[in-house]
């Protein structure tokens, strides 16, 4: 790490690893709901809510030490970008959780384990490659690993859709229900790969 | 109201406050709606879709006074951000009032009148607000109330959705209809809260 | 065309064209696909896949020449959006195509058909476009015409899931089915659009 003679950049480096953090804190949450007998989820789903309140919390830090800030240690609009696309992970994981309590569903179909075993593994990558961003180091590997997982997250998604579609087991209602559920997880995998694009180009642009 | 000797942005808060007034009408035909009998909705439609073509004219004005500005009175890309979300609030509002005559639905479920009620307060709100741009004052308690609003948005939203695949009163083809109104008039209060967003940027920046 | 004594702005120029050919192309197979037997479709998705990611490279090489170049020929933020909005079209086109082999769609509704005519023609005219930009002439036309013809689309979208809901020929599933693909389709029309406003954004400026 260079060192450094003034602290102004701090806060935008810890505000960004926080808001990873919490991510990977909802990550487990989403873990804890696969082995979850249908009791428990609804507590699953409030200790959700309160992550994603902490969630809420940091990105509207980072706004408003971006907009109250003359320099930035990166572009404004990737700052910007950054953290929305943060916040959006964490909105979908939640509206994911709640969902499922809502909509009292059974069984989650299998695939759903797959995509919430690959959304672990992105956001422990992105919960470590976030302090990296004070030094740019090492965060190639990230967004090459974060794009290879995001594809695998559009197969295992579609496959998902032609079963519930396809194999007879589930009834209309029962389909729209998990097709809903299935949806808003592939969309937190792909908002993990915005994060990762975001972060190529801050790399990109300092080298 | 600081005295200006120039006429220089003037019209980008015209244009600006024109917009949210053009959403506070279409706000009110959205209220119409819930009282009419069927027969009347098409009249109600097409009234919107005018309102809706109005709007699309502010928002291109603005984007053309955008372009054509060297010097702009707040940041080019909060002036863009601002302009196309308050033509989604529009565009979600007529699509809705539009798939209510095209899905013939007999009878909106009761949710719908507090998302609507919701978006009639943000759409006054909005439009009291947009003039306050040029002094910069009075917009704290804007941004907090849309954003308390849309939290409230969101709760009703997703009670709508259990109510609609729980209660078993409806079909599998009457929920997909009504889950698709009922997800755009989300969309329309989500862009409310985007709107009050980008005014509170906005605000910082100029403190 | 002026002349250049610099060659740093030709990638842009020629990577959009390429961005943009490579949708031309993308749009043929969705024509061919209107007429195929269901046996020959899982070929014309594995050839949709190859121009898919063709069309990423496009992408991810302006966005490396973007992030690496001092002076940028327009706005880096135009760029951006142009590059994304290209890239989404793509997307939507493959999503398309992917999804009525998933689905094992018998028979496309008839609204189809005219869905993807204006998505060829729109596709047609965005090719002709992008290598416009270099000079900056005969881009008016281009922009009307695509704006014309996503109205044009998006009135017989909504036709389209007007007849899916309400002329009893479909059972609830295979409406769920059809709905997703004639959305992705209408998305692909929007994105056309998005392509054509970031055009129209960049003449008004240099002019």
């Amino acid at each position: 790490m260079r060192f450094r003679l003034t602290p102004r950049d701090t806060s935008f480096y810890d505000l960004f690893a926080a808001s990873a953090d919490n991510i990977l804190t909802g990550s487990k949450l989403l873990l804890e709901l696969l082995g979850a007998e249908p009791e428990s989820r609804p507590d699953i789903a409030e200790r959700m809510r309160a992550v994603e309140h902490a969630g809420d919390d940091a990105t509207h830090a980072i706004f408003h030490q971006l907009n109250s800030s003359f320099i930035t240690p990166f572009d404004r609009e990737d700052i910007y970008r950054l953290a929305s696309c943060l916040d959006d992970i964490m909105d979908h994981m939640e509206e994911a959780v709640d969902l499922v309590v809502l909509y009292e569903v059974e069984e989650l179909p299998k695939g759903v384990e797959q995509q919430i075993e690959v959304l672990a593994r992105a956001a422990e990558l992105t919960a470590e490659a976030m302090p990296q961003l004070r030094t740019m180091s090492h965060l190639t590997e990230y967004w090459i690993e974060v794009n290879r997982l995001e594809n695998q997250a559009d197969r295992v998604h579609r496959k998902l859709l032609a079963h519930l579609f396809n194999n007879g087991a589930y009834d209309a209602i029962e389909i729209m229900k998990l097709k809903q559920i299935v949806d808003v997880l592939e969309e937190a995998a792909d908002a993990f790969e915005r994060v990762a694009n975001t972060v190529e180009s801050i790399v990109v642009k300092e080298s």
